[in-house]
């Protein structure tokens, strides 16, 4: 009999309530419980039954194997260190893709230090999409890919036009014209007094906005707007060899939070079968993102 | 400086002219010599520069880290245990899909013995595919998967058919119609007297076409319609956690032998990474099939 991985979920945001739900669903896990900084105050009704904790109180949750770190990406590589040093394996979903590499270092050491595991930036992107992006890249070694996004949020850019002056909330789509460019669909729920012309201005000649082509459109609610729907295309068209015209696509349309809730599950599992260090996904075999026996799954799927 | 990877290429029929192209176009790796039944004699002009030996004088090209074996699959498991014997790692495209659990048990108790590793079923399917395949079941556990392949080739039908009597030549086309269902579009070269009706008839009630809508199709030359293009539409659809809809899709139209070859040689490369024993590219982490620094792939495809 395999015993179950033991999950503690830190945070109860968006990516919390889903993964929650996805660990439900899988044979082979257990919560623990899970982690909020207001511990059971303010706690939502579908928590009764688990034990819900503050950080300090952890130890009331026995036996933890795996972190899964449902936090702001800024405070990821906080918690990863002080989880990683009782021990416990550490799983992310951080997304600044230019700072990878660095976490990578930063929670590596501590990780070994330790004899635990880490697996972050495991997300759909940076995540399974990057697996494919390596993927693609191996097959058609020369050659270029693009990574289109959307249509869906991006939560990047909607805190970007909420922190203008005169907005009240905000909501920015990406919508993908191919070829890695984007548009930018901006939707504004503005402030008594406002003036849109100004609002869009500001948006506009914002660095997040300035190289792309972008809409900025006032309405009456933002939330009524709300869709966590989100899409990729990733294309790569290359050389294998010395043969060109070699073309790749992988596309998905997909619930967000629901897919990195799964795939932070997925990696949880996986931190179990890694040596100790920190890794990005593409540093696993895909296998150990399944449960079960290793002959069935290749019987299955290779 | 890292070590160049010592190469021999074992067969040198139509995948093995496409690894020798990989090959040279890798830079971390080196063609040490190429194996042919026939050794010298019958030289394709190409090979010119190149030690071309049959497999007892293997000893002359010096150290070889990895066999390649483009050889027919039926001869894989044979050769393979040969080269593991000697502590030469192998690769091979091994399709035959139900008889890949035991392949890898096979070859991996004599790669244990002599400390060698090998990668099985190393094509596009299974292989790369199999990746895909592998990842789409992790990011929606629970739903279906459909592989359409085609429009191309299938060399195990068209053997079939050539098997027939009356037919001098055959190609039997796979075409994808959805949900995993294929056609398949027969062509054939009948020899003199032969009867078309006769030979439909044989083929249709053949268990390789009974299931599939089949139609066969008198051409003068056979050759004439030859062209190694082929393609793969993989879709999923499932559930992330409790949230159902979603939907995955990967899609290639590729030259087939040019791309079984680049996998055939990104195995080459991730062997030299592994712990001896016998592998599907399932078990092996995408990062290891490209060449170069591990934090500058993070960088770029993470």
């Amino acid at each position: 009999m395999d015993k179950k991985i033991k999950v503690a979920i830190v945070g109860y945001g968006n990516i919390g309530k889903y993964a929650l739900q996805a660990a439900i669903e899988a044979d082979d896990i257990v919560v623990a419980g899970i982690i909020r900084r207001n511990g059971m105050k303010d706690c939502p009704p579908e928590l009764m039954g688990y034990k819900v904790v503050t950080e300090d109180m952890i130890d009331e949750l026995g036996q933890v194997d795996v972190a899964i770190l449902a936090t702001p990406t800024r405070s990821v590589e906080e918690y990863a260190k002080r989880f990683l040093a009782k021990g416990i394996n550490t799983v992310d979903s951080f997304d600044i893709h230019t700072q990878i590499v660095d976490l990578r270092r930063s929670l590596d050491k501590v990780a070994k230090e330790h004899g635990a595991v880490s697996i972050i930036s495991a997300g759909w992107d940076p995540g399974s999409d990057s697996v494919v992006r390596t993927l693609m890249q191996s097959l058609a070694p020369k050659g270029i890919t693009y990574t289109n996004f959307g249509p869906g949020r991006s939560m990047g850019h909607s805190v970007c036009v909420r922190s203008k002056a005169g907005v009240r909330d905000a909501l920015s789509m990406t919508i993908p014209v191919g070829e890695g460019i984007h548009r930018r669909m901006v939707y504004v729920e503005l402030e008594e007094g406002a003036n849109l012309e100004e609002v869009t201005k500001a948006i506009k000649t914002d660095p997040y906005f300035a190289n792309d082509e972008t809409h900025v459109f006032q309405v009456d609610s933002v939330d009524e707007l709300n869709d966590v729907g989100h899409g990729v295309n990733l294309v790569r068209k290359g050389v294998s060899g010395q043969t060109h015209n070699q073309l790749f696509e992988f596309n998905m349309k997909i619930n967000n939070p629901a897919l990195t809730a799964q795939v932070l599950i997925n990696v949880a599992r996986a931190s179990m079968r890694q040596q100790p260090g920190c890794y990005t996904m593409i540093e696993i075999p895909v296998i150990d993102y399944l449960p079960g026996n290793r002959e069935e799954i290749i019987r299955h799927l290779v």
